[in-house]
């Protein structure tokens, strides 16, 4: 199995509902960065999974809309928990769906997976795996 | 698959018995830095795989006896290399038992598998995953 | 010249007034990474700089009433914009108090400079170098 | 499942065909930082999955043809695009090779898999994982 | 004193003259990553040493000619080893420019110095510091 | 002022004595990965402070009688606390010989000065800078 795997960030501010996660109940916020790796068994004619500038392009489209902002504020995450886990897999999910639409420069067919990963200190980090 | 994953260190004296091992024979040293990643199909209800700051607990908790001791001198290590990779498994074990016995926060029939990774210098590192 | 250093975190909500800033005028957050540096002329009879973890201790400290916090509604920083700048003189000021009230472990007289660096991301960070 | 890594790197030149890579189609060069990674399901009596030492040698010379080089100009690699990705295979293959020789300290046999890692900035990296 | 980094890289290629060199006397090549730092004695009205958007592309700029080239051919660099400190001080001497230019958004008088670094792989780096 | 820096690493055993230390009292050890820096105002002929390869060999040199060693077994370090600033100036102050010795591949006098830093974890790291 072959992967590429380009890194970005995002900066932002939440809160979490929930005693578990005690004073990150308050309003706060995180440096988020962000590692996307595309997954493939074969490389295609150029020798790459996907191109590495291309793929740098498709992960800040889909954290532009993140950057900057209060997550607790956007209609698209009301009523949940914004938690690194979560945001793993939104970003997966927009990535899968640009690789399912063939917006990656490459048929989605031919990638087997993608994995995201968040790094939100130097001590904690998740990642999210899973198909196209 | 979800992962989060904490990172933690100890510092410990051992020494390894088997030519293989050249001058690491002698009584050394190491800075293990460790990285804990609890793996699990679905978030919970609050949105995590388990709480970063219980997970960061549990790792310390079972580091504790090892920090600034002589593993050689330690009855529970008697007769055994205390390698990077023996840790990894030593270390996994005792957060496996952790889970199970439900002490992570979250039923441990929940999570799906442990990754210990030990980092002991810059350019060598081990790791081992397994099953709860 | 001796220097020890030591590293924590914190993950707070804050916004920016000012044009210069552009979306970051928004409220959004920040993990930020701290290293603060003690240096010294010369080591104490105890061959160190301050204990390392009287360092950690002491840089805990400073940073837990920030940690998890929205900036903006501090009166402490009521009309000004905390960047990242900014909050490395704020933790360098802090940490100089405790070493000139001698809660370091060692006269600060002996100490000749605290310097405290903060990463924002992989990609930026900012520091602050000035006597005690 | 076991597993060590080790770290390497080599400084090469070449260039790319294909109007995909834009720019990277002219003459440009990479520092390719190199982590390979031997899986194991057990530990041998030593302790280790192969011997730390002997990984970073076994590396070391699969390397060494490629260091200080102009990819471009080796005959071994005429006609194809020396990416990231091509590269991580082409490393695993020389490294399974040596692993089926039994020139690993361990038979191959007992090995399950390596991975080969190449970073060849702090934003972008690839990786390839097969049996031996 | 305080400074604000930001960080950005480049893919080259190149040669050196000099039996000093060895193997490096052959066409070969290198990421750069490359950290540049402005230093101040102050901060300006909006609490910064400069904005780091505007320093981020101040360096895109200098790097941009760079990118992708072999150095040798380089008319700019004829006759010239282009280690990795002389391109330290080549990126220093522009981003100088740009400071006395009054491009960086601050007067460049108001600014202490640069200093530029540039990391060529995990274990080796260069860097240079000077006014304005 | 130019600096070129390089990195390698020594994994020691040793033990304090002190109140000050707490459990570091006890036989533990370290990994102490060491970055040398060599400080000059100008390059030489070829372009360079000195050359990497060289500073590699003679970090390595200087290190080599510590790694793999139990410290408190050293007669040369008989009475001292081996801690992480004392190592500093340890290595410090050989290079520096070798540098005053002409062993570097450029006469010492045309260094300026040694910058050597240990980071013993993820979280803790000192340095000594002084003249040649």
């Amino acid at each position: 199995m072959f992967a590429v795997e380009v890194r970005d960030h995002v900066m932002i501010a939440h809160s979490f509902k929930g005693e578990l996660f005690g004073p990150a109940q308050a309003l706060h916020g995180a440096t988020f960065v962000i590692d996307a790796a595309f997954l493939a068994e074969t490389l295609d004619e150029n020798g790459v999974v996907i191109d590495i500038g291309r793929a740098h392009e498709a992960l800040k489209q889909v954290l532009e809309p993140l950057n900057y902002k209060n997550l607790d504020a956007m209609p698209e995450f009301a009523g949940v928990n914004t938690t690194t886990e979560f945001l793993t897999k939104h970003i997966h999910d927009h990535l899968a769906r640009s690789a399912r639409d063939d917006r990656l420069g490459r048929p989605g067919s031919e990638l087997s997976a993608i994995r995201v990963t968040i790094s939100e200190s130097h001590v904690a980090r998740a990642w999210y795996e899973a198909g196209i």
